[in-house]
């Protein structure tokens, strides 16, 4: 067996109560490596084509990597997969914490999830041994209490839980999978696929150390990042995520009032800077990580923050706050905790919030429908309100727990243009607007506009550090943000290409591309700890080959280029501000998609047989044929 | 300017006898990088859609790479490209010696030869000087003594020569560029646009040392090469590339008579054993090189070979020996001096005399024909005059001076299907039965039927070292010769365009691939001569825009996938022998190309938009579009 796997794989039949363990061949490993490769491929093989999301049929993937668990800075995640309830189609998401790198001591490399258990149960992991046991006493939980009463019932703190909240229990399309309180599978409602297998927590404990191939090459990849990313990323470590928010707001891109801005007049006061100067009582890291990015901020009342939830990110802070009107960081710490505690993607329920906020202003909501509130944009009791009420399915929140796409259907006219979303999941705090080529990404992504599949193509927009890196991919020139022509559309493919690698080992992007690790040392690690004698090339070829099985996996859903738009709203300009006149022209932006689409193999948005034979995955090509 | 590179393109217009020098940007190198991408971009930018390759219009380029003349194993090399005689298509062959290196140290990456001289030239190349000199007084000189004059009259005995013999003169459409006597730019018939140019030589001298940008690592990678290259090719030392004719015979690939068969019974006296038992006085290398698999041999009366010419190849003894149905090394080795004195191709005239044998024994050629001579397989003497007869285009030597397509067309009734050739060049010494890659390969290399531009198949057909080498870019398993699955296809893929970017490079596969310097090191000895940071990635990427850019000017010509098929022959099996029964089947190999070409990115053959793109070559689309 390659070094860096256990070589074994976790099967859970719910519906059985049974499970078992398979162990693929290296060859497998090699292909398919880990992540969202791992995803795409048990998608396309077993869940069938038009299952229900929420059904028995669909199911639910935890896959770490190679590098999960190895104890370098980066290597701490893990991936969840299964088709959305949220979009339909690809559904995937990756969450840092501690719990990947104990699912790898644990003794496995992926837990496969099948069916639907009777009653509430939770699965133990420890040391290659499984216990599905009762969970009812948990149901209802929020994931604090949830994850002490796990802990205090086996008895080890030690334990490491991912779980869902309330949310998940509920259903609500944009539930997240939570593990460690402050890491998520944020992104297309992972946590209501667990909800509906009636699967509170996985509990994993194990004592394994993974085998290296060359203990002392990853030692020193490992000493060289925690000396030098942390400079590389040293205000990220300084500031956390929100460190962007004055940069982005003085440009325009800051998301405001559902999109119809870019700025917010009192953005400083949700900084990172303001964050550090206020509320900030300890930074947090990851699995064996140098960088530190992860905030702890406590809240005294009327907003009481419970430290142990950690601290909002900067994908939460303009979701739940500039998005919705507000630049009070108490209140957004708060519904930070209440996403978290509840079991809710940030992004998701602030993006259904600014919506639901713009639906009152503009009369398509009323206070009949919100049951007296006063859901206007800045009223942060409203948001927090709705955050509970969306995650109990209560009053508004049980149509706004649809998700955007299909809230905006039940109101009716008017609201479908105010329902920001791609594939029906809510946008990613970035701004296609000004970064025109994320823009394109957010399409291109097979599960719509999210922000760890995408390029952040500010960054690229001048010889920096970072478009060094790129150099080893043949990008040798910087691009402007709102450029949309061929070499910039190339970029983007590569970037994209890297990150769905990054997203199969599964590692940090902060860490191993921002934080200047370089791709050439990226795959002297893999080569470190698996033994293969990898390339860059051969990564890259992961990388592809994970985005086209999740597009494939779309295809089939019934996906069709009518899909690869972006809502109108982003073609035309903000109204004032910094970004004042700035907006991609459509024609140019879908030339720019099906360049896109052209550069990748995939004519019309549809994978070759040819690129799908290129990556050695031919087997899927007969999945997406037409049908008769 | 980027390390490794002169930065200064020579232009020679010999119309008007005047040179210029560019020096191109940055980011034109490191893209085009050199040799064989270099010709491609030059080609299509420059040679007019339909151009005469024997009129001034055509362009003759001569392009070495960042490596070239860097002091280490496999680097000496350089590339002649030019719109083919032979083909009609793209026109491209490497030469090793001593040549290239000299090229880099007189101060230029390349010279763009353009135009005709109204009296034969040379060029005389010097330390970033240029001298257009009379050469009339060498037209019609064999390079011997060609080289010997320009060395006398430049006084200077380390002048380094590349030029044409009399084959190039009299524009046989196969004749080679020689230099430093035994190394050949041989196929596709650059000697004849040299010819046509009325350009006998171009001799350079320079003393300039190339800068490298890290001269420390570059020396410990030379070291490497030294040390280890040399003992994974013993073989290749000991016995030069003849070494493997036992093993082809036994296996029924050694292509015989015409490729009638793949044995040849008298096989071991033509072997590089027995060479080096009898005749090798010798062993020789080219610039820097460690390995040494060129030979130099000697023979007496009555035929008397002259050291200075070196030794016979592989591809020699099989072309004039056993495809010849001869098996008496003197005679080979007297006709590969022929061959180098004459410059002609010494694979292309092997079958043109091949099939005229055929013909004669057949009676599609009589002694009428052949002024008397008896033209049988095996008849040494006949085949020592033909080759003198085909460079001097005398008697039969004039219609077989044009190729065997165009001879078997004048021939007329049953000589098509005697005349072995892919796009009008005669095959490389490896058979298509046996070797199935190989032969898809033959099939789809823009050159045709060239043993450079392509994969030896066998030597993946176990798990070896060679296939070691391939896993960094992601094939992992061993597959069968005669093997045409996509996996095979994909291996094949693969290979081909690790081989362009060699041919880029321009270095040597012995020393690069088979020596297993390995895909990663190599990429470090560029980053060490250029200071770019690259990868395999970009490498790759190299190598795929090379072969994109031959594509294209090949479909520019008009080429169409009607011509991407092996001789009938080849779809037959041998009638005895050990490869007796073994041949594709016509479907499976055709429909493997189309594997290959949707593979590429090339639905029918034709790069489509979004692979040029991929490539950041969009400006090649336009030029291949359908006429109107």
């Amino acid at each position: 067996m390659s070094h860096g796997y256990n070589g074994r794989i976790l099967r859970v039949n719910l519906s059985r109560g049974r499970w078992t363990t398979e162990e693929p061949a290296d060859s497998f490993y090699r292909r398919y490596f880990g992540g969202e490769c791992f995803v795409g491929y048990f998608l396309l093989k077993e869940v069938p084509a038009g299952a229900d999301p929420l059904g028995p049929e669909n199911k639910l993937i935890f896959a770490a990597g190679p590098l999960t668990g190895v104890p370098v800075g980066g290597c701490g995640r893990h991936s969840v997969g299964g088709k959305s309830p949220l979009t339909g189609g690809f559904g995937e998401a990756e969450a840092g914490g501690y719990w990947g790198a104990e699912l790898k001591m644990a003794g496995f490399d992926a837990i496969i999830v099948e069916g639907k258990a009777e009653e509430p149960v939770y699965l133990f992991v420890r040391d290659g041994q499984v216990e599905v046991r009762d969970a009812r006493h948990l149901w209802g939980l929020k994931t604090l209490e949830c994850e002490q009463a796990i802990r205090g019932e086996l008895g080890d703190s030690g334990i490491k839980v991912a779980q869902i909240g309330p949310a998940g229990e509920n259903q609500v399309r944009f539930a997240c999978i939570s593990n460690d309180l402050d890491a998520f599978a944020g992104r297309t409602g992972m946590g209501a696929v667990m909800g509906s297998k009636n699967l509170k927590a996985i509990a994993c404990r194990g004592c394994r150390r993974l085998s290296l191939a060359e203990p002392e090459a990853v030692k020193e990849i490992g000493r060289w990042i925690r000396d030098n990313v942390p400079v590389a990323t040293q205000a990220l470590q300084e500031f956390g995520t929100s460190r962007v928010i004055p940069g982005l707001n003085q440009a325009g891109g800051l998301p405001t009032r559902n999109f119809q801005l870019g700025y917010l007049d009192g953005a400083d006061k949700i900084s990172g800077q303001t964050m550090k100067d206020t509320i900030l009582v300890k930074k947090r890291s990851c699995f064996a990580c140098p960088v530190h990015c992860k905030r702890e901020v406590k809240v005294d009342e009327p907003y009481a923050v419970d430290p142990r939830y950690g601290g909002p990110e900067y994908e939460t802070i303009a979701a739940i706050g500039s998005n919705c009107g507000l630049d009070n960081l108490e209140i957004i710490a708060k519904g930070n905790e209440l996403t978290a505690a509840y079991g809710v993607d940030s992004i998701s329920c602030g993006g259904v919030i600014g919506f639901a906020m713009e639906c009152f202003e503009r009369g398509l909501l009323t206070r009949r429908d919100t049951g007296g509130l006063d859901l206007r944009f800045g009223n942060g009791p409203a948001m927090l309100h709705m955050i509970e009420q969306i995650s109990r399915r209560e009053g508004l929140g049980a149509l706004l727990a649809e998700g955007v796409a299909r809230a905006a259907r039940e109101i009716g006219a008017g609201a479908e243009e105010l329902a920001l979303h791609v594939k029906g999941m809510e946008m990613a705090m970035h701004e296609p607007r000004w970064k025109q080529g994320l823009g394109v990404g957010y399409v291109v992504s097979p599960t719509g506009p999210d922000h760890v599949h995408n390029m952040h193509d500010s960054n690229f927009a001048k010889q920096g550090p970072l478009l060094q890196e790129m150099k080893v991919l043949g990008i040798t020139e910087p691009l402007p943000v709102d450029d949309l022509s061929p070499a910039k559309i190339r970029l983007l493919m590569a970037n994209n290409m890297w990150i769905h690698f990054l997203n199969s080992a599964v590692c940090c992007f902060f860490v191993m591309f921002y934080g200047l690790v370089g791709l050439e040392r990226l795959s002297r690690l893999v080569n470190a700890v698996t033994g293969w004698e990898t390339s860059v090339s051969e990564l890259m070829q992961v990388g592809e080959r994970a985005a086209n099985l999740a597009q494939c996996f779309n295809l089939r859903e019934g996906f069709t280029s009518a899909d690869d738009t972006l809502p109108q709203r982003f073609f035309t300009p903000q109204a004032s501000g910094p970004l004042q006149g700035v907006a991609p022209d459509a024609d140019t932006f879908h030339k720019a998609v099906a360049t896109y689409y052209e550069m990748m193999g995939w004519p019309q948005g549809v994978p070759s047989a040819g690129k799908l034979g290129e990556l050695g995955i031919e087997w899927v090509a007969p999945l997406i044929q037409p049908k008769p």
